[in-house]
């Protein structure tokens, strides 16, 4: 790298890692390009109440270009990734090559059917903004026509929804499609009764939120029971059809939607890579976040196994994304401010764990900061803070906070609008 | 009809005819049945916002069951009708029959291509949110796609765009183009400049807003030029392909988004009722708004010819929609009220126009109120005004308020998010 020629820096990815990243890396040598195959920053805690229909797409996203429009050392380019040389330091996209010196890989991860691929047509998983469009249609869907059809079996199936696993992202639908049916469409419908809907949340390990402690979990599944889902804990699903789950105890559920929450992998594009790669194909990085042999190549966020100091696998959490993000900000200025001069000891990455949380409904929740554990309505209110103080700086912050406390108060839903039938 | 049985209205459509006539009707013997297609009521004089990321799709919707959540009486279908039975007194559902005592069928209109229907997938119309979510997503792609392609030719194409007919919503489309490529976008991208965007606007006749004075249409061709707009006048469209717009000059436009606001139709259930129809498909109603020969069947909105007092059709406007369902709710109730005594003399229907006026951008626009014209600022505040008032009511109002006065004066757009491209 000669003195005259910018540094180019290269970063996959519009979620939380890669945005952290360009928002905190910046040098008058250094020009990045932000690459994301949408066009957006996507809030995704708040996935499931676009899901759900308490909020519509455009307030949980924030376009790329505008949070980088006053920019001018970062160029934004909506493109798929079709591959990374890892050899000729270059990204390839559809229409055209991108050269990097320094490349910050924070692509995230997608729905894992564990080897059951075919799943997916029956089962979608809740990654994107168009997975969360597609649910909220078909679940509103079900509910219309099952005030239309005269053939009651048919109505049972339509007013039955299964959420299969028992994480954070299975446990906060459950409660919201428990509430969209008994509280916010109680009064719509006149030839049947929304408040019969079937929930039913599976989940193979004895207890829902495993990752928190038991008493937690217990916690949540019964606020999950008290809003009238059923949990089924220690089943595991066997098969899953158009419209029917079979778990292992011999039982069928019968429900015209069924939804996947029960696993994540990293983004496939690891896998040309041909580095070390755990299970799931997150990228197994060094200390200091970067590729094994390429110190200038870093993996971030969901797609980068990392061991915190207990040598416990790192979360992938958006937290966890964040403090890689400017942990390798960071190391970059840092190594660029030290180019012409003594070469710099890159540092490890240290995980600062904030604590965890999952909402279930209107006040119910469960919260674990620290030794400190929440349930009901203190954890209800500490996750409202935390999501309040992070959506602070999206643009809509002001529509996104009254649709919600209007939602949540009101038990109205403001995006209870279908779209794409016509393209579905 | 036998005192004991309730009364069946069935009202087809939740535009505001069809919403309207509900809110206005009730009776403690009447029983009403709303059939659509779609599951909410749009207002339509802002969808071109929609199309142009201004506003999301649920700010401008409202769910029709959420509408007449506090109406026991009224029964919301989400439902394609396939068929009326004037005959038989029964309207054919794809799942089911309604019989009815009194039809109100307000379906609206339909884009028209004049006979070309092959055109209508080279350039799209716009008058379902799903038109306008379709719109939205392939224009911003083709900004997205001008800052990722390396072909000159293609980028010109990709930075044009077509507007097709230049009545109000040709020239509301026309004029948030191009504030959209020239102001909202202008500091967004690092390899093309947005401002070089070409909105070309086209229409058959010498000039735009033809239903308005020709000052005013003057008037709006101008302001659409200080926007930017090419105006393209007396020029009419001899052939529509993939991307090209052939003109009866010789010219032939080249823009990878061509938009239709030339022509609106009838619904085409008109066809299938056996009585007389315009040229447009619209039924030629009796005065009082009812079907010749059919006293108790209703036609409002756009699918009805109905003429004014100095004989010229009225014109399809929310207003006009609004006070014919406002006055066939007065005519059944009336009915209903007198059924057991005198007959009621139906009176005909009279529209009161209260002018009209179309909305350019921001601080531009024209209005015509009685004899008062106005143009730029005044008819912008004018339409500002007239818009809020009708607003009032909508759910979403205070969030989409706030958007729309962020859109106008920050020169942003809340919406700009891209979604349905895996389905598209």
């Amino acid at each position: 790298m000669s003195r005259a020629k910018s540094v180019e820096v290269v970063v996959l990815g519009t979620g939380f890692g890669g945005l952290t990243f360009c928002q905190a890396f910046r040098h008058p040598e250094a020009r990045i390009t932000l690459v994301d195959r949408t066009n957006h920053h996507l809030f995704q805690p708040l996935l499931y109440q676009v899901a759900t229909a308490g909020l519509s797409a455009p307030e949980i996203a924030a376009p790329a270009r505008s949070v980088f429009a006053h920019r001018p050392d970062v160029t934004v380019l909506m493109a798929d990734v079709e591959g990374i040389d890892l050899s000729r330091r270059e990204v390839r996209l559809r229409d055209g090559v991108l050269s990097y010196d320094y490349l910050v890989m924070a692509l995230g991860g997608v729905t894992s059917y564990f080897g059951h691929p075919e799943w997916e047509q029956f089962a979608p998983g809740l990654k994107t903004l168009d997975d969360a469009m597609r649910i909220r249609r078909d679940v509103l869907m079900a509910f219309e026509e099952a005030e239309t059809t005269t053939d009651e079996s048919r109505r049972s199936e339509l007013l039955t929804l299964a959420v299969i696993g028992g994480g954070p992202t299975g446990v906060e639908m459950a409660g919201a499609l428990a509430e969209l049916a008994r509280r916010v469409l109680a009064k719509d419908f006149r030839r049947m009764n929304p408040a019969s809907t079937r929930v039913v949340l599976i989940e193979g390990s004895p207890r829902v939120l495993s990752h928190l402690p038991a008493d937690l979990g217990d916690s949540a599944a019964r606020q999950l029971r008290d809003l009238g889902v059923e949990v089924l804990t220690g089943r595991r699903v066997l098969e899953v059809r158009a419209g029917e789950v079979h778990l292992d105890d011999g039982t069928t559920i019968r429900a015209a939607n069924i939804l996947w929450a029960a696993g994540v992998a990293a983004s496939p594009l690891t896998r040309q890579l041909g580095v070390p790669l755990d299970r799931a194909g997150r990228v197994v990085v060094e200390p200091d976040l970067s590729l094994p042999g390429h110190p200038r190549v870093f993996a971030i966020g969901d797609m980068a196994l990392v061991l915190d100091a207990q040598a416990r696998p790192v979360p992938g959490v958006c937290p966890a994304a964040m403090q890689m993000a400017r942990h390798v900000a960071r190391l970059v200025r840092d190594e660029l401010e030290a180019r012409h001069g003594v070469p710099v000891r890159r540092t490890p990455f240290r995980y600062w764990d904030k604590g965890s949380m999952a909402t279930i409904g209107r006040s119910a929740a469960v919260a674990k900061m620290g030794a400190l554990e929440l349930s009901g309505l203190p954890a209800w209110f500490a996750w409202l803070f935390v999501h309040l103080l992070f959506l602070i700086g999206y643009r809509n912050k002001v529509a996104v906070l009254w649709q919600w406390a209007y939602s949540y108060l009101a038990y109205k839903r403001g995006a209870r609008i279908i779209l794409g039938r016509e393209e579905g």
